[in-house]
């Protein structure tokens, strides 16, 4: 007998039939003995329509106000869920983020979690009851306002209270079957990973994967919850995100598996700074100023240029390009001369895995694969478990595929093998 | 500069625009210098999708978990019109009514105040703020739950706001203009009353008239808490209901005016029991079985029978008829004898004034304007501030208009006496 947190997103609760859906989850495992708290999103939709509402009173409508309107949407879903559960007669009762003790700060709108407490949720585990937790929502320790978390909010909500109820088992449900080793929808014969280790997670989340937020990642790391992803549509096991020793290599089934998976941001876009004092100085006023302004660069390189003068190169994420070029303008205005421009659209292809520091020849092999599919990269950054490289958005797809198919990710060495022959002539078109 | 809590109801808030409409009402007052409470209700149409939702997924929903449900409705609108204030230059802050200190029991659905402290209302008043409060809820003392207050919940949440700030003026902001001496549908000289007491309220509550539930009345007779009844879709002054001293006449504008006004209620129906035996404890099991039942009967007369048998005659809502003869049906089973019956619907007929008491020869006014109409009536019931008659219901408009002339309660003496001359003819088709 286990106690289980499960969080369920605003598509899997839309309507009165899929809240039906998520009772009958709740009471399979209710019925094996386990003790389960349910955390649950607004309706899809109803966020949006609140938003709305609001917009049409006011263009910036007060965000103290904000979170006390949107934090409605997942207080009535709570509700709805209690009586789906009593309906099959398993026992529940409904808990705002308020009663379930998550305390925020006051940065309302995107508040960060100060402790999570449980309430009295551990009575009423003890009572036999199912309890449903609203997603997404805190109160304000200083204030006792309600306060929301901002993106990924419900899944935090889920890996905070397993945390406080000391939970065997977080599962967050939610419309993909777990972590892949790569887009399953670019490599046939991608993988669903058994388990993958909180560090793998979050560099995939900063490199394009869209399954969580970096955040609840980090708050699962830090207080050691490991987590299930996986799919509210199917009963297929999903992807445990844990902690894993790098050294003992313990990835379940999988040999020579220092790589686990092959991520793709398109989104990003190459920035040039030319003609900049070569000083330390310039430099850190360049990535002060960007820094203050709140956007984020990557894969950074410096070449030497003539007469003391050097040149930076970076990527930005592409919605960030012209707040980007406005803020290194005005720098470069200060500086007294030097020119930004955008040097044209990458992608970056990020190889992640925690076995990677104690197997050399990771690079070695990348490389090489980039280079045997005809693949050009330039920018390049590393850490202890990544290696991302900037290469054409055009041959993106091809890079992965090969990338995937030379660290053997496939389905099976067999299976891996074979895609990886085949990938060569399906990438062709656009290799060539 | 007073202190002034307004009420609107859901449909004052039903949309955007009408939310804006508010704020500006709200703002006229404000820019006056007063300090400003404002209670509301949820967008009319909310609740009711709300309880759809929850017997989609449960036939009798759990009633806290309904509680929880249902106070999300409130909580949309007062951020809302918080944020409308906040677009037209109005400093204002929401509070539920758990966070605006308003304790209740934990009779979910239909709980009861026990006490309201008013939170912070206090201090943000101070701050130039007006304060927005959810209606219809409150947080129960011992549990911590959310709870609702039923029927015209928010009304009652206004008054009681209106009594813990010590608030100079409750307006209660509706669909209709104010309190009138009879339905101006019915009786086409009806006058608006500038002021009524709570007495004359409760009992116009209790007779038929739509405009408060009874409990609202009371709680703000017994914390003597002044209140405005008046339309939200004009600026006419609406009606006073406060304390008013019967023995000093102190009714504003109204010679001869002992009564208030004529209320009808044709929602009754006359219940005969006949071949009882002719003893208390026979009467008693009758009315304590109803009583225990929630069945409030009215009008009640006694007839001796033969044989030490009697008949019992009396009105109760049409909706309980059937309710009120099984159970009846069951004490006579016990008895040993008797029947029960409906004798047909019947309209009450209420003449209400607090003046009443001091003045006599009113029932003499009451039945001869009757008779002069050509109306029978058997069933009498009095108070010290009403007498109430059961009529036929295809003469009850004749019998209003005839007593609303009789007691000289129209536009203006002079009107009144027109239109009760006016009167007979036309009631002569139905009262002849």
């Amino acid at each position: 007998m286990s106690l289980i947190v499960q969080k369920y997103g605003g598509t899997s609760v839309a309507n009165v039939d899929r809240i039906k859906n998520v009772a009958a989850r709740v009471k399979t495992q209710w019925q094996r003995g386990h003790r389960m708290v349910v955390v649950v999103s607004a309706r899809s939709g109803v966020t949006n329509e609140l938003i709305a509402r609001a917009r049409a009173l006011h263009p910036t409508p007060d965000e103290r106000e904000m979170d006390a309107l949107l934090a409605v949407g997942e207080m009535e879903t709570i509700a709805l869920l209690s009586m789906a559960l009593h309906a099959i007669g398993v026992p529940a009762c409904s808990r705002t983020g308020a009663r379930a003790g998550i305390f925020t700060d006051a940065l309302h709108t995107r508040a960060r979690i100060a402790k999570v407490t449980g309430g009295d949720i551990p009575q009423r585990l003890d009572e036999g009851k199912v309890v449903i937790v609203a997603g997404f929502q805190g109160v304000s320790d200083d204030t006792g306002e309600v306060t929301t978390l901002g993106r990924g909010g419900s899944d935090l909500t889920a890996i905070a209270v397993a945390a406080a109820v000391h939970a065997d088992l977080c599962q967050i449900f939610t419309d993909v079957d777990g972590v892949y080793t790569a887009d399953p929808r670019v490599v046939l014969d991608a993988r669903k990973l058994p388990e993958i280790a909180y560090e793998e997670m979050l560099e995939l989340a900063s490199s394009g994967s869209k399954v969580m937020q970096a955040r609840s990642v980090e708050f699962a790391q830090k207080y050691n919850v490991p987590f299930e992803v996986r799919s509210s549509f199917n009963d297929q096991p999903g992807t445990i995100v844990k902690n894993l020793d790098p050294r003992r290599a313990e990835r379940a089934n999988m040999e020579d598996a220092v790589i686990a998976g092959v991520a793709l941001d398109r989104s990003q876009t190459r920035v040039t700074v030319s003609d900049l004092p070569d000083n330390a100085a310039a430099f850190s006023a360049v990535f002060n100023a960007l820094g203050d302004a709140g956007l984020s660069v990557d894969m950074i390189i410096k070449n030497i240029g003539t007469g003391g003068r050097a040149n930076l190169t970076f990527s930005v994420n592409t919605d960030a390009l012209a707040a980007t070029e406005r803020v290194v303008g005005d720098v470069l205005a200060r500086l007294g001369g030097g020119t930004v421009r955008s040097a044209g659209e990458v992608a970056k292809l990020s190889i992640v895995g925690v076995g990677m520091i104690s197997h050399p020849g990771v690079a070695g092999t990348l490389f090489g694969a980039l280079a045997d599919a005809g693949v050009n990269c330039d920018l390049i950054t590393t850490s202890e478990i990544k290696i991302a490289v900037a290469v054409d958005p055009a041959k993106a797809d091809a890079a992965v595929r090969a990338v995937h198919a030379a660290f053997h990710l496939g389905g099976t060495a067999g299976a891996a093998a074979g895609a990886g022959a085949a990938a060569p002539a399906a990438l062709s078109p656009e290799s060539k």
